[in-house]
């Protein structure tokens, strides 16, 4: 084996042929198993490449950077990196307001551009995403190496169950799944009743893998067994996600495995940096997930000074992209909530690791009485319970001074034992969450069930965000 | 330039690096403006290789076909090609049925196929196409081909406004795109809420092309209006359309041209041809649709017989794909109307003409006292009223012996107008039809509008099909 990494050039481009041996676990086993210091040092020469490259092109870039004096050329050390200012999503949303529609952040030509995605945009005003003709080639290589280290493998099915629009977690799984040369059916997501045909055409075509994101594959359960199909009839092996962290939270993770009777792989960083794939979990690693730091450098930071924190702890990820030419994010804060840890994996990639996964948003996180309480937590918590039904509500509202927190939770038991169901669950909660919680039971199937992404978070205060 | 057909073999392969000079009107000048007799003779030849291929790889055709004593090697003229017996969905249905998923009817092995697309099955057993990885490549290209006799020019950004899931209009539309070098937004449709959202991108990237369903275009010019856009202010040139006969109905392409301010192209055949696309109007030729008989052969056929009608007449197209591997469809019967006529057309290319487009179905067509309706012709008619308000429902009933048939418009005058509104309009459309026609009024908004398709009619008779 080579000690040159494979195919490591930028502009990135990749020989549209090359297919690893079926039998081997790695598309790339230099890059992938290589000494981290070595492609770290590797890595911190690309970066200034990419800087260099967004200097040049982008008058956002030279904007910020001229304003602090940073020069790409003198980010000779990861802790000259971790001084460059990040990036955030309000400087994109204005850049694109001044100089619509992509902003002056965009490197590339007109003419390469190649498909414009965006935010969905439910609240404020939508970001733009241009993505260039190569880079879309290169995502579709980086998107089917990581679907390798999943153990798909050519001419699998992928049935691709997430909308296809300006989101563009389904277009990568889509495009990797087509460059891994697999059968894929990008069957969407979304429109009414198509829920009950996407369970047809599961026990159909009968695919090997599997992507949406987590809410709609426990949705896509339920409506198997309204439709008296047992989701497990579907034969899916491997079932990979990204576009919410349920993947990682182990109850969620636990109720689709234990739905599909498949392997569930947590994959995704933020709509900013994709659909470059850049952190999953692996068949031989399959807890958490993996950060290529390859193909995106990701740094877990302190949020207040976006240093990297040390290996252990938790902090926010940023996010840069090595390959992207068209709009390449260099220190994108990403508002998320990680831990990262360096330790030896099982599936021997020298990567670092986020072994919980992405576990929340800092603006999610909900402040209430001087505790932290993730709703992630409430949604593990209650899916352990006998006699939850699947879906509840979070309400946070303020009575005079005081926030309130009621949790509203779906439960299958007749009235007679709903009592005892909401005392000890009320308790459970309270002692898990560290604040006063009032737990109160509806009905099975009173709340929606999410096509694309859960929303369970009502916050009725003042200062409420959303 | 060469008198031999630009890149013609079989299986077809195109350099895809090839892109005509921007002033030039033609992709292949030379393929789409030869002496068609000329082109015939190449036609034929390739029909009987397209034919050797599926009797060797398919035991569908070969059985089909030796039940007939019908040999590819046999077919050198079009009269003993007319003879070849056409391809029914209920066949197509059986062989999935009895060989699933795709039948028996599938040439390609399992590693070539790329894409499972199908039809969405909203009543009865879909049915699934597999699409191979050279197929879509040449589907690109095909597509690429007419989007840029349309006008269409690398660079122009491209709005694809319909669902991308098994319905392959979209996808063909997005990877001709994507072939021509243009930029594309492939934003899907169907979600709710998502129209509102489409009217906020389209005023943000003002696309020069735009590909929906025309019922869904309309849709589209209602939602903006409500959100107090002009729909011109979009600044659309080019839309181009397939799914569903509108585009070619005067009343419905003179609504979207007059709403968008935009050039109208129809297009199209068939779920089971597409997407090869190898129907279609272009900039010269601006009416009805072009048959691009190098990349499907069409036939117009008398419906009992599957012989060609003459030129001029009427009858229901019978489809031959000249390029696709993966499951060829060979004399498929379409149960379409149309009608043909050969005449120079203004653009110059010498390809046969389908002067109303592809006008209804045989089994749409309305039977009522002996006489047919065609519900395109009550929509084209109700469009040119004052007071209409843009959606209808046809209810086909039986009192007693005699069926009867109500039209029921929405209606966007008062109360005091309306009786006036119904005498005319009722009689304007009896004379239309010829038949007795219950006209009522409905508010404006009654109906539901199409995301995708519309539907109109309700046969409440006992022998009703639908």
């Amino acid at each position: 084996m080579s000690s040159a990494m494979e195919e490591w050039r930028f502009p990135a481009r990749y020989d549209q042929d090359y297919l690893p041996d079926p039998d081997q676990p790695y598309w790339f086993p230099h890059r992938e198993t290589m000494d981290p210091q070595e492609r770290d040092a590797a890595v911190l020469a690309r970066l200034r490449e990419v800087m260099a490259y967004a200097y040049e092109r982008s008058p956002f870039y030279r904007r910020k950077w001229d304003a602090v004096d940073c020069n790409p050329a003198d980010i000779t050390s990861f802790e000259a990196f971790e001084q460059v200012p990040v990036v955030t999503k309000e400087e994109m949303r204005a850049a694109q307001r001044d100089h619509p529609p992509f902003g002056d952040y965009v490197c590339v030509d007109d003419a390469e551009i190649h498909h414009i995605h965006g935010t969905s945009g439910t609240t404020g005003a939508p970001t733009a995403f241009a993505l260039g003709r190569r880079d879309w080639e290169v995502i579709a290589d980086n998107h089917a190496r990581i679907m390798w280290a999943m153990g798909i493998r050519p001419g699998d099915t992928v049935f691709v169950a997430a909308l296809f629009s300006l989101y563009l977690g389904s277009w990568g799984a889509m495009a990797g799944a087509e460059r891994l040369r697999c059968r894929v059916l990008p069957f969407g997501a979304g429109v009414q009743g198509m829920t009950a045909r996407a369970v047809t055409w599961l026990a159909r075509v009968r695919p090997r893998a599997f992507y949406a994101t987590p809410s709609y594959a426990l949705r896509l359960a339920e409506v198997a067994r309204q439709e008296k199909i047992d989701p497990r009839e579907f034969g899916i092996e491997v079932m990979f996600f990204s576009g919410e962290p349920g993947a990682s939270v182990p109850a969620v993770r636990g109720a689709i495995a234990e739905a599909f009777g498949a392997r569930v792989v947590d994959c995704g960083t933020m709509a900013e940096m994709t659909p470059f794939m850049s952190a999953s979990a692996t068949s031989g690693t399959p807890d958490g997930m993996l950060l290529w730091q390859d193909i995106v450098w990701h740094e877990v930071c302190d949020p207040a000074t976006f240093r990297t924190v040390p290996y252990g702890s938790e902090g926010t990820p940023v996010y840069t992209h090595l390959e992207r030419t068209s709009q390449p994010m260099i220190r994108l804060a990403s508002n998320d909530l990680t831990r990262w840890v360096m330790e030896d994996n099982p599936c021997g990639r020298t990567y670092p690791k986020l072994p919980d996964g992405v576990y929340g948003r800092i603006d999610d996180m909900i402040h209430i009485r001087g505790e932290n309480v993730y709703p992630t937590e409430v949604d593990n918590y209650l899916r352990g319970v006998p006699g939850y039904a699947g879906e509840h509500q979070i309400v946070v509202s303020r009575a005079g001074t005081m926030d309130e927190m009621t949790v509203r939770a779906e439960c299958s038991y007749p009235p007679e034992q709903r009592p005892e169901f909401v005392r000890t669950t009320g308790e459970g909660l309270q002692s898990l969450l560290g604040v006063r919680v009032t737990f109160e039971t509806v009905d099975a199937g009173t709340f929606p069930r999410a096509e694309h992404k859960s929303r369970r978070v009502v916050d009725e205060r003042a200062h409420a965000r959303r």
